[in-house]
C-alpha cells in the first residue's frame, strides 16, 4: 500500500502556515483508491455496523463507499441549511468563531450501532460535534475512523467512549 | 427496488415552491442505498471508465461508492477555494447570479474515459460546467449519471455528445 505516497503535502494552504495533505492524487489512482477504501472495509466489516455516518463533504468520499462496501446504510452528517426535514444542530469551534453542523432528527433509531468516518482527524471539533449529534439520537459510536491523522492536534482528546482509528499518522 | 417510496418529497424547500426530492431515507436503508449503487455499477462495469468523476457533495455519495465498485478513480468537483493544488473553474449560472465549480489541472491525462455523476439533473447547470472543465483537460466523458431526474427542466439538453443516464425520473 502506497497510500502515504499519493498524499501531497501543500505548504500555506488554505492559509500561511498551514501544511494541507492533499488526498486528491490518491483518490484519483485506482489502486489506491480502493485500497484506502479496503483499510476501513477490512476493518469494520464484521462488526455489526448498522451505518455509517459521515461529515460533510471530504469524509463522503469515503464513508459512502466504505458504507457500500460493509453493507451499511449511510447517514449524511450536513453543514448549515442543506438538510430540508427536522433536524438537530451542533455547533463547533473554529479559530474565529463558530460554525454548525446538522443531522436529520430520524436519521437513527436508538441503540443502532454507528461507525463515523472522516477524512481527516485535526482538532477534533468536526467529529466531536458528530458525536454529540449522534449522542442526542441514542446511537451507539461503535467507532471514529478517519484515513489521516495530525496527532500534534490532539484531536482524539475530543473523542470519548468509542474507538478511534486512523491509518496513516502525521 | 424501492427507490422511489425511500425518496421523501418535501415541499417548499429550499424556497417556496419546489418540491425538494429528500433522498436521506434511501441512504440510511442498507438495502436501498446498496440497491442504487448497484444501478450505476452494472451500467458502468464493463465500459473501460479509468475515473468517476462527481460534483460536491451530493455527487460524492453516489460517485465514490461507484468508483470503488467498477474499479476506477475517484476525482472531485469542488466548490470555489477548497482545491489546494493549481485548477481549472468553470462558472454556471443560477436563478441570481453564478457560481463556480473547480478541478485540479492534474486530475486527469488527455483521452482517459470518465463517468460523471451526481444525485440530480434538474437545470443541468452544475454538469455542463463540469463537462467543460472535463472537455479543457482533455478527457473523454462516457456518460453522465443520475440518480434522479426533473425532466420538466430540461437539463439534459445542456449535455452533449455523451450519454445521459438517470434512474428515476419525474
Amino acid at each position: 500500500m502506497e497510500i502515504e505516497a499519493l498524499i501531497r503535502p501543500i505548504p500555506d494552504f488554505p492559509i500561511p502556515g498551514i501544511l494541507f495533505r492533499d488526498i486528491t492524487p490518491l483518490l484519483k489512482d485506482k489502486q489506491g483508491f480502493r485500497g484506502a477504501i479496503d483499510l476501513f472495509v477490512e476493518r469494520f466489516r464484521d462488526r455489526g455496523i448498522d451505518h455509517v455516518v459521515a461529515i460533510e463533504s471530504r469524509g463522503y468520499i469515503f464513508g459512502a463507499p466504505v458504507a457500500y462496501g460493509i453493507g451499511a446504510g449511510f447517514i449524511p452528517v450536513r453543514k448549515p441549511g442543506k438538510l430540508p426535514h427536522e433536524k438537530l444542530v451542533e455547533d463547533y469551534a473554529l479559530e474565529y468563531g463558530t460554525n454548525s453542523l446538522e443531522i436529520h432528527a430520524d436519521a437513527l433509531a436508538r441503540d443502532e450501532r454507528v461507525l463515523v468516518i472522516d477524512d481527516l482527524l485535526a482538532t477534533g471539533g468536526t467529529a466531536a460535534a458528530t458525536g454529540r449529534l449522534l449522542e442526542r439520537l441514542g446511537a451507539q459510536v461503535e467507532a471514529y475512523a478517519f484515513l489521516l491523522e495530525l496527532t500534534a492536534l490532539r484531536g482524539r482528546e475530543q473523542l470519548r467512549g468509542a474507538e478511534i482509528v486512523s491509518f496513516v499518522a502525521y
